[in-house]
């Protein structure tokens, strides 16, 4: 791309160019480090699960044919060979007319296809059992292979583990699976007027606010973050800082140089490094335009705006479900991963046609019991409108504006 | 409590037992390691923020009324004495009639009140430069001390640390805040048909499920989570390895035991240690009701149910937001930290009275776009429930049970 082209890119073509860079390489972790992360490839089952057919209730395992229609004003009346501790498996069969005492948990005799709660049954003494309740087959059983059959595919690639896909892993005998690696992410602030947080800063100077609040919000993300603090506005500086950067993580964030001058050098800055595109140098969102998107090698290095806001809602936006692709989440630039909730829009709100908007809001219990979307309203150079906002709005480019009252999901930030 | 009593509580009253409980102490942190954790005391602004009135655009810091009426037909005309560097602040006041060169980020002289964006405006060379737009006071600036003031609460104690906060902090110098400490958590599992994950069970065993799908609920709510395995279903066994747990964390949560005669035996074991109380035996939920709370000296022990889904649900119900309320979070019993979706049930959910009901639910998308709710049926001691279900839908204890096509809240498990 040449030098000082302006090429801004629609939300949608820039999520087709985050796509392109491939899910990170799996990389093998023990169960609780797999926690919310996605699996690399196609996890089997080698056995049935439930292994053999289970109880689900404390009762009497029976043939459900052999307590057919019976009620508490006509029981059934069956003989009980034996109680079965949870851990032990049935030596015969059971025969007609017969039962075995179990916990749940505890494996069917074969022979039994039903149990029948306590609840419903009374010891007479002598093992003989009153059954006061007609049971079908299967019922309060775990079947063999309700969960998983053997040989199959349990959980496919790709498949985010939750803590119940844990446990089903856990189940089925995997101690380590694969997963894709997590993402590490560097973060290089620039701007000549900043200082580092412990500095007390001299007239002219603030404090660098971005390396924290970007790397918090990748930190809430699964990644890695590693922060490279301050480089001053020069090419050289920058461009040695960026290549290092590259060469220690997945991910590169410069945060800073919202404006052209310093957006400039860092397209210069980047430009410079072997194998390196420019891809995007502008996106059609608000607050956020003024966002480079770059590959280096294989690696995707972002140019954020540095207005505190814009850089926030960018990385909300689009840099942390990039971060979710290269892990391999395949819904992560979807809404299924955002806490999207329901509210009445409380004020109108314009919105210029062909850019997508993120409008921050304050969410507000009404006495009638709906909640309230109220735009909070101030400058993205400021840190309250962030710190005042509960959610997002999101403003289609197609749109000119919404109306007050109209209902709209406001994009939770938590 | 007498040995055996049979105490069930409401939903509400066990969380008014979990509420007792206090926060955990205050510990210090850097600023990426309090992320998503709560502020253990108000932080103060030592400073204004901004510390001077800063430009958010580039353009001309002028005097509002220099430029008043200013218009493309009918421009006003100014003299530029200096284009300001970012960090640099101005020598001296500007004098009427003139105006200075100025980034987005840069101080504002003495008697500016207002920045004309660049685009507004044009260098006619000779240092005078033709204003097109009149602008407000105060427009385009970030005024001194609009996100923070000097001397006043900046934050106060129990907000909830998220990006935005953690900027916010950065800004006011603060590289170190005091936070709620981590909540150490330790994790039991009992029964003597359980095998740990990399065994092969015999028959009439199964592997140790709850134990691993437990830890990632827990570091899930950002907990740290420490897996004592598989103790044998003996008091002895029980007692030491509770009293252990207790020592080495802040909550121990023992799993297993769904049958009465264990969660006897869980009792027991608990009553034994000193300084010990159950606090409820049973919790007016399904699934979930076997769930045993109890305090040893002043840390609180539960005993879960040993079925998968019951578990799941007593620790995504009660359990972690017990962990969030240990880590100061003010709302952790609330809605806020959920992530709730509408959607319209599929089918009539029938309900006992006097109980609160936890459906597991598959979100589908319909072809009018609209999202329904589908239950999930199956027996509690399956794992396919949970892993089928996309969320949880609540039925109240006043209900009967709900009706189809009518509006939910589904709480989504991501």
């Amino acid at each position: 791309m040449k030098k000082g082209f302006f090429h801004v890119v629609s939300p949608t073509e820039f999520k087709g160019l985050l796509k392109r860079f491939p899910a990170l390489a799996a990389a093998e972790a023990g169960l609780l480090e797999a926690t919310g992360r996605t699996l690399a490839a196609d996890v089997a089952a080698h056995e049935d699960l439930p292994m053999v057919n289970r109880s689900c209730m404390d009762g009497y395992a029976l043939s459900a044919r052999d307590a057919f229609g019976a009620t508490e004003g006509n029981p059934a009346y069956l003989e009980c060979t034996e109680h079965l501790p949870i851990d032990r498996i049935p030596d015969t069969p059971l025969a007609p007319g017969h039962c075995v005492g179990i916990v749940t948990g505890g494996t069917l005799p074969e022979g039994a296809d039903a149990v029948v709660m306590v609840e419903h049954t009374q010891e007479l003494g002598a093992g003989t059992i009153e059954i006061r309740k007609s049971v079908a087959p299967a019922e309060n059983v775990m079947l063999r292979g309700e969960d998983a059959r053997a040989g199959h595919t349990a959980l496919p690639a790709g498949t985010l583990l939750r803590p119940q896909e844990i446990g089903l892993l856990a189940a089925l005998g995997y101690a380590r699976v694969p997963i894709h690696a997590r993402p590490r992410v560097g973060i290089i602030s620039t701007g000549d007027e900043l200082v580092p947080v412990e500095s007390v800063p001299a007239p002219g100077q603030i404090r660098d606010v971005n390396s924290h609040a970007l790397g918090a919000l990748v930190l809430g993300a699964g990644a890695e973050v590693t922060l490279y603090g301050l480089v001053a506005d020069d090419e050289d500086s920058l461009c040695a800082a960026v290549e290092r950067a590259v060469a220690e993580n997945d991910v590169v964030f410069l945060s800073g140089g919202s404006s052209v001058g310093v957006r400039d050098l860092t397209q210069t800055a980047i430009e410079r490094l072997p194998d390196s595109e420019i891809l995007a140098h502008g996106v059609a969102v608000s607050p956020g335009k003024p966002t480079i998107l770059a590959r280096v090698g294989n690696k995707a290095v972002w140019g954020l705006p540095g207005q505190v806001t814009s850089a926030q809602v960018v990385m909300l936006v689009f840099g942390l479900p990039f971060l979710r692709h290269l892990a391999g989440d395949a819904e992560a630039f979807g809404d299924a991963r955002k806490n999207l909730r329901s509210a009445t829009l409380a004020r109108n709100i314009a919105s210029k046609q062909g850019r997508e908007d993120y409008v921050r809001v304050r969410m507000e219990h009404r006495e009638d019991g709906s909640l309230a979307a109220v735009p909070v309203l101030g400058k993205s150079g400021l840190l309250r409108t962030m710190l005042r906002a509960d959610g997002l709005i999101r403003i289609p480019a197609d749109t000119e504006g919404l109306f007050e009252g109209q209902t709209v999901d406001v994009w939770l930030l938590t």
